[in-house]
């Protein structure tokens, strides 16, 4: 009867993401003094808006006590006027409040989804997609978005052709970490009319809204019309404020039946996050000005980025429409063994290296881990336009210098 | 191939806890006007320590940014410091920052085991085992402990002979949620041997390790030898720093494949909340003299709770060693019926009655609650001495009141 102590299938099964193996590298490289331009992290170095962090000073609670399970109140109200702006109406009890966007994504699986159940989901697409499909039994089968069509929305033929009798979900990130598309009102219907057909749930996630950049309307799933009860939108404010270190995030759904069985996954882990929610609910009136700023930044950053990378010989990246992402092919067989040798093996140095500092070298995110076949994508990486534009450009004369270095080396 | 929109078979069999099926009926007494006592959570009233608070306005960070998946190294560094004056020595590799200890449970059981494998642990226990339990597909096998032997842990040969190839782990609470009772030496070194012998997995949650209130010394399954590999330990700061809602737990275990299993859960989640980690580590230290008022005002409130529960006619309990429950078993047939009756039909009103309402009343956890087996406690409650002494008494007085009319009714 005796037997070995056993990790289970599932955690066996949740993949390293390709940054994690990177990180060891990134620090021995730290060690030797190089200088590391990480574009490979949603990390936004913007501040947070100071009416938020003001918060903190002016908490005047003697116990520090769980919150609801659903989240204040207040906070919930807050969100009904924030998404009102974007044609999203909403009552407080349609909100859920959740820690991150990423307890919305696992609650939603938990509560909608069967182990053995599938997703359709176009990639690339944000790597914990796949870890929070495993942790929850649930198979995701992908439909390939390519960076030639500028990581469009994939023929509707695509997803319809691999639906069977255990599909039950399609998986949208809208404006898209990864590739920065932001999916247009058409292709919306299309998703819509497709999932009202076989009865799908439309997951949407939708964190980066704030974060658009061209003409494109931005149309949440929550806005289609037929579907009210398909469709359960994530969200977070992570990206919105700069406050991802708080852990608040939604789950927006007008499905009753799912929201109270998300309430029991939420009543079991007791409360959201008391401080973070006080300071989310400070983030989202009298911030505009702050949003205008942090979207210029962007915008300015993302000019830059995408400028600078289309100039590199055998770089080419798609104009990202949204986010702060843009997926970026390479002039290499395998980006992930070049994203390593960039920490392992190289550093730039010249005259503007900054003094005491042995070299210069690039970080960026390997897009094998945005794919469920490693294959997809493999002279790809993802990079993240969250250092300032003078950084960004020195970066980008790096990384030109590291192409010519790996290809002579 | 169209089919409906369905609810998970996990999400249905998630159990919604008598507690909140009374939810409503207390909403409706306070609209009453109706003075409830709550002697049903586990929301301690005490202050959360004034060094831990002031810790929110000396935040300088600009940006609220993700901290590390395990959480900071200095809060680990600062937590080996505490598990040392408990005989437990670690070093900060061994622990992992969770989002309170809910986070820390669900992971150990999605890390560990696979759905289908089996659970045992003695009842009554913490309500929320089942609910993480279920969200992982694992099954929970009980052994009974019972009220007229204290609820002592159960004879080893009763977990012995529930152990079936599917069987992977023990789990216990400790000192225990919702019985308080405190597991000694002896007990603990029964359970060591079992787990070695058959290499199951010793989950153990000791968030209540602070609060033992009897010569009973607390035994921390991390210090059995023999059985490092298997024990993986579950804690929280909520109930010893009486900060519930920064949702700071720990994962501490020595088992390196297990943490590393953990470890990409965590990094899927991304990180701990931020601000909850800085209040957790400024509680740890100097906070000893809190930590003794707190303690001292614990002790008072059970001698209270206890002797006055047993000088009812027909109410028994044991009396607990630690935490801050007690389970009661009560002169009535069915106790989840008789805690709604309280609310919905009871009200005592004399000149005592606080002014402006119409009686009042109290609030009890059925016991069905702790149980898998709903018939198991049928007459028991639990109750929580989170109250002054004051409103303790006054809370058993109308209990008695209550039982009164109850039997008469």
């Amino acid at each position: 009867m005796s037997k070995t102590l056993q990790i289970s299938e599932r955690g066996t099964a949740l993949p390293q993401s390709p940054i994690r193996k990177l990180a060891p590298l990134a620090t021995a490289a730290e060690d030797r003094g190089v200088k590391i331009y990480r574009l490979n992290i949603g990390q936004p170095d913007l501040p947070t808006p100071k009416k938020a962090l003001d918060v903190l000073k002016h908490i005047d609670r003697t116990t520090l006590e769980y919150s609801p399970s659903q989240g204040f109140l207040s906070l919930r109200k807050t969100l009904t006027e924030y998404y009102d702006k974007f044609d999203i109406r909403l009552n407080p009890d349609e909100i859920i409040v959740t820690t991150g966007g990423s307890e919305a994504l696992l609650f939603a699986f938990m509560s909608c989804l069967n182990p053995g159940d599938e997703i359709i989901m176009p990639e690339p697409a944000y790597a914990n997609y796949m870890s929070f499909a495993i942790t929850a039994g649930v198979k995701i089968t992908p439909v390939i978005s390519t960076i030639e069509e500028g990581f469009r929305l994939p023929k509707i033929e695509d997803f319809e052709k691999l639906i069977n009798e255990r599909t039950k979900a399609i998986l949208i990130c809208n404006p898209n970490n990864p590739t920065g598309y932001v999916y247009t009102k058409e292709e919306l219907l299309k998703l819509r009319d497709l999932v009202k057909k076989h009865n799908l749930y439309l997951f949407s996630d939708e964190v980066y809204r704030e974060f658009i950049y061209t003409g494109t309307p931005y149309v949440s799933a929550m806005t289609l019309e037929g579907v009210e009860d398909n469709v359960v939108m994530v969200d977070s404010v992570s990206k919105r404020y700069s406050e991802c270190g708080i852990r608040i995030g939604a789950l927006v759904t007008r499905n009753a039946q799912v929201r109270a069985t998300v309430m029991k996954l939420c009543q079991a882990r007791l409360s959201p996050p008391l401080v973070g929610q006080l300071i989310a609910e400070a983030s989202v009136h009298g911030t505009e000005d702050y949003a205008r700023e942090v979207f210029e930044e962007y915008l300015k950053r993302r000019d830059c980025l995408v400028e600078g990378v289309n100039r590199i010989p055998g770089c080419f990246t798609p104009m990202p429409m949204g986010a702060f992402y843009t997926v970026v092919s390479l002039p290499v067989e395998d980006a992930e063994e070049f994203c390593a040798w960039c920490l392992s093996d190289f550093a730039w140095k010249d005259e503007h290296t900054p003094e005491g500092k042995t070299g210069e070298t690039v970080m960026m995110a390997p897009a094998s881990g945005f794919y469920t076949n490693k294959e997809s994508g493999r002279n790809q990486a993802r990079m993240a336009y969250v250092l300032k534009t003078d950084d960004i450009k020195r970066a980008l004369l790096v990384l030109e210098k590291a192409l010519e270095a790996y290809k002579n080396r």
